[in-house]
């Protein structure tokens, strides 16, 4: 509706989860923050244990969508957020260079559509290839002594974060899509090309790019004024040739 | 020692909880966020579910104190906070008129002694004695439509909000400095004027870059790799001519 403020609408991914109990628990928290939608990619049955540890988000679980694969899930989702507790020490650096939570959680609610939050494997947590699907990674900060937290409590505080951000923010801002955005990564990676970027560094650079992008949220008059340098630069080196 | 600066030493007390599953939960996101002192007020066993759940902190509950009365838990706490998600209607205002997590949180490191974190039971909560002998009660913020969280949650969520706290008095991350930013500006107001940038809309543009990147606060690699793209595009274009 005109003039209306569209707020974010978030989806909550469990990719792979392996215990009823933990679904459930996912579901009940869910509810104490007022999140409503939830989507599992080939998860464990949803056993006794989960309906009994939800309480009383029975409706979350009944409402729950179910998928086969992490692509199928998140294919009409505008903006894709990998979550972590877990510091990464490995040279995929750009993969999972993190924002932290508290940021994170103040500036998100100046994006529009659909935000999904996507919440690893018990044991292994997100696969690279996830990670870099997603437009941002943020950080659940924990102690460096034991960083990885149970299922639900990652979900739990994640959705206390944004939970108690969520009134504090009216402001308005148009914010770009997920055509747009793929545009502008794609137009950026055109770019690596055209200056014969080493092919071994061009997918980093690419994540490098969307995860500063990820943070910065563009505005849409941001991305079109970044779509102009762009184009221009890809011209006059395209005419040079 | 003189000139020292003493932070307050935080006590998960636990009053009468009937799950051992809870009570393991707790165990090990008190670990996650650096709490180490479990006060155990009338527990229920803790079985083998409750040890599962710890997961890597079965130090703690080997740490564990068991009290057989609130009072005897409480007796050598400096400050005493009782903990709720519940909103309470009733005439007994005063006793439970909270304050806010979040301010809490911001607040109480600026105290020093022990402090006792107080969690009542999962299904009564705390009795309005034992609030009675609180020194203050601390609200979790929940959605109105379900305001009960589980017992672990409660804890997780307030530990949470305690160690971002603590956390932000002395959060270092490599960015980039003055200099480097400048760098970083002056590549881009000169790759504007190699494509013929419309001079009007200069100034516009480059604010715009400044603000983008501002948001997104680039740390030292992003900005070794963000100049590379730039150099080896101005070279292309330079080049060319």
């Amino acid at each position: 509706m005109e003039g209306e403020r569209k707020i974010p609408e978030f989806y909550i991914i469990l990719v792979e989860p392996k215990y009823g109990g933990n679904i459930g628990a996912v579901a009940r928290i869910m509810a104490n923050f007022d999140f409503k939608n939830l989507f599992l990619v080939n998860p464990c049955k949803l056993d006794d244990e989960c309906y009994a540890r939800a309480m009383h988000a029975q409706k979350i679980l009944e409402d729950a969508k179910f998928f086969s694969s992490f692509e199928k899930a998140v294919k009409n989702i505008d903006y894709l957020v990998a979550t972590s507790s877990i510091d990464s020490k490995s040279d995929k650096r750009h993969l999972r260079n993190p924002v932290m939570l508290e940021v994170f959680s103040k500036n998100i609610y100046d994006a529009q559509g659909k935000i999904g939050l996507v919440f690893g494997r018990e044991d292994y947590g997100l696969y690279n290839q996830e990670i870099a699907t997603c437009d941002i990674m943020v950080k659940i900060p924990t102690d460096e002594s034991y960083q990885s937290l149970n299922l639900s409590h990652a979900v739990g505080v994640f959705l206390y974060s944004l939970y108690i951000n969520k009134e504090s923010k009216k402001k308005i801002k148009r914010t770009i899509g997920k055509i747009e955005k793929e545009k502008l990564y794609s137009f950026f990676s055109e770019l690596l090309d055209e200056i014969n970027y080493p092919l071994h560094k061009k997918e980093n650079t690419e994540v490098m790019f969307k995860r500063i992008m990820g943070r910065a949220i563009p505005s849409k008059w941001e991305y079109h004024t970044l779509m102009g340098v762009f184009s221009k630069t890809l011209d006059k080196i395209r005419k040079k040739k």
